[in-house]
């Protein structure tokens, strides 16, 4: 393991609570994000939510929050609600510019899902360099990104070249440039790679693509809320997003996506809705674009949905992502900890980076049997994610989840490896 | 106006409650659906609402339902909900293919956006016609679809015919017969038009496009719930919809779309999401799109939002849509009472057709103040919906709007009219 000043060292393996034990109540109690916990909806308080990084827990403000928008505002105010609805995707998005994404403000709207917004981004990136045959991204992305692009690519007679790269720390810089000539258009790539949790080199990427003039896409799904992205500071063109991981939206609320500035006047999105119609009740005849990040909005946006993207963005903007990042890395440490100590010896072996500035707010434990012990952890009030082929996903919310969760997470699954030795 | 034995006959122009009046009393003591108000939340029982056609109303069941999924599901059930969340879309689906649209099981899926759906659909039937040169659309649809649909035209070097057709009925098979021919890839209608509320002919235009080899887009947005639709019996092809107006889904809940069996195997859809994805969670490297309605999934649904689409169309079911368009064409025609005997002499003009077949769940009426009309109306606690240029829209939804409820819609437009002379 990487020593940490802040984490006692490992003893040798014991029973939970004997004296070997990484002891989680001093980190606890010196946790200042600590009593963020109490502002979400714990009905279950023994229940050891480690998936936090797939659905996010519910903020107590946005269950309340939703039953006013259903209850007072579509029952009473009915369509004269639009008249504030109708705001929503944008004012969204500026508070996960500001207090989320580190990007200006009209840059980002809230619409549609995150698969949506990748073909719709990437369509345009596409659209945007035609006379260039191909498009790159990583083997082990997350599904409907590698189904997206290559489904846009193979429409448009387009070659896809896979990155590999690291098995655990993704395609580095010298994999994307050896992937990336004047002949790309598009790298498309998650800056926290959902199995591993390995952080992309973001500058390092960006600084390939542009000196071949390729588009870069990042799908920001998990890391946005977990880390600093600061997209306006590193110059990022283009991303997406989803927000009810780390931003605690809801399940399926509605996603992000982010246009720079300097790309928004240039690219034109695949679908002309009437959200992005300038003038949109005038119902004219003919389409004109809205400026801005405005002319990136479809259709009617799902509004008890989007209400707790605002809720969820507010939470984590007051938290403040720094303070957010420190607990995150805390947290992996310490489950990294556990692991080195009380798991690697049955079995398990860590499959995310071993450097905190590489590693996001996940740990990925491999062991042949993860399917079932997934499972056998889900059964007794544990649960993290199982993702193919052999991968326990601790997942750490740093809003939510408690040193303490952790310790219990790995007492369960060291439990489970004991029993079937 | 059309004499229909239910109404009595209008009696001269009088003040509200003078003896001229077409008293609704009859009609709402005799109205077999009126208990279903009750099913709805109605805050305030002294607005008169007549926009159920641009939002309906809240059912009781759905601010349980939303109470539920957020409380109970999301922050109870956590992650593992998806085991039954998973399933909407299409079970969803199957609700409204069943009681609304007179679908086959596994026809329709609850999906993003109208405009979404839209493009997707319009594109995979491009796609399927690609020698084809040119589109047809009406140029008084709705601002969505006409934009969607010329967008796409523009971007692959597609001709659109506007059908023109009679201002109030719109284009008439004849008329698309006329536009149609051997090069013509899709015809875009929508069943119900959202000024007029003119039905179009469906069989009319299902035949004439057939013999050109073409395919026909149904948009069902003014049409699914207010009248039959049935699909199945009438072979038709594709189609869409949104679920917020006379399906009372809630504001922004997701659309459907309809795909009939014949053309599920022939139809590629162009977004390949990870929810089309067979075996989704196996998150393999290749895309393999799931069997029938499944495939035309994309990405992860609003759930909060979808929850109002099961509700609002089982209330649909239960009311029977026979039944609810009965009660349709009974409120319309005691609308146009209403307006020949007391607003026509004020100088307004029915801008929807007569004959009760023709028409849809709203009314248009015609009036050079329309839109200062309408902001009069709302400030007074009458909520129609004005419509470029110069219509004031009665929207009634059977499950929700009262007789008595139009006659004091009536008498505020009559009182605003007179107080202008």
């Amino acid at each position: 393991m990487t020593p940490q000043p802040a984490l006692p060292r490992p003893g040798p393996p014991g029973v939970p609570g004997g004296p070997g034990r990484l002891d989680p109540g001093p980190l606890d109690a010196a946790d200042p994000l600590a009593s963020f916990r109490d502002r979400f909806a714990v009905p279950d308080p023994d229940l050891v939510y480690l998936d936090g990084n797939s659905l996010g827990r519910a903020p107590r403000s946005t269950l309340a929050r939703v039953a006013g928008v259903a209850g007072d505002e579509w029952a009473g105010e009915l369509v004269r609600a639009w008249d504030h609805w109708l705001d929503l995707p944008l004012s969204a998005g500026d508070v996960l510019a500001a207090g989320v994404l580190g990007a200006a403000p009209g840059t980002v709207a809230v619409t549609d899902s995150t698969t949506v917004n990748l073909y719709r981004v990437a369509s345009a990136a596409l659209d945007d360099l035609p006379g260039r045959g191909a498009v790159v991204a990583a083997r082990d992305d997350f599904p409907t990104d590698r189904y997206v692009l290559e489904g846009l690519a193979t429409r448009r007679g387009l070659r896809v070249r896979w990155l590999d790269g690291d098995p655990v720390l993704g395609p580095s810089p010298a994999d994307v440039a050896a992937a990336v000539n004047d002949d790309t258009a598009l790298v498309l790539l998650s800056l926290v790679n959902y199995r591993t949790a390995a952080i992309a080199d973001l500058e390092g990427v960006e600084a390939v693509a542009r000196r071949a003039g390729a588009h870069v896409l990042w799908d920001l799904s998990h890391a946005a809320g977990a880390i600093p992205v600061d997209l306006a500071a590193r110059d990022v063109g283009l991303a997406v997003g989803c927000t009810y991981k780390y931003l605690n939206g809801g399940p399926g609320s509605p996603a992000f996506l982010y246009v720079a500035p300097r790309l928004q006047g240039r690219m034109r999105p695949p679908v002309d809705g009437w959200f992005a119609q300038a003038d949109q009740f005038d119902m004219r005849p003919v389409f004109r674009r809205r400026d801005g990040i405005a002319g990136w909005l479809v259709g009617t946006p799902p509004v008890l949905s989007m209400a707790g993207v605002l809720e969820g963005a507010a939470l984590v903007a007051e938290a403040g992502i720094e303070a957010i990042r420190a607990k995150s890395v805390a947290l992996t440490e310490f489950t990294i900890a556990l692991l080195d100590a009380e798991l690697a010896p049955l079995g398990c072996t860590l499959a995310s980076p071993r450097k905190a500035e590489r590693r996001g707010g996940h740990v990925a434990i491999r062991h042949p049997d993860a399917k079932a012990l997934t499972a056998a952890l889900v059964a007794r009030g544990v649960v993290p994610d199982y993702r193919e082929p052999d991968v326990v996903r601790f997942g750490l919310s740093p809003l939510t989840t408690s040193f303490a969760d952790v310790r219990r997470g790995v007492d369960a699954l060291r439990e489970l490896l004991l029993v079937g030795r």
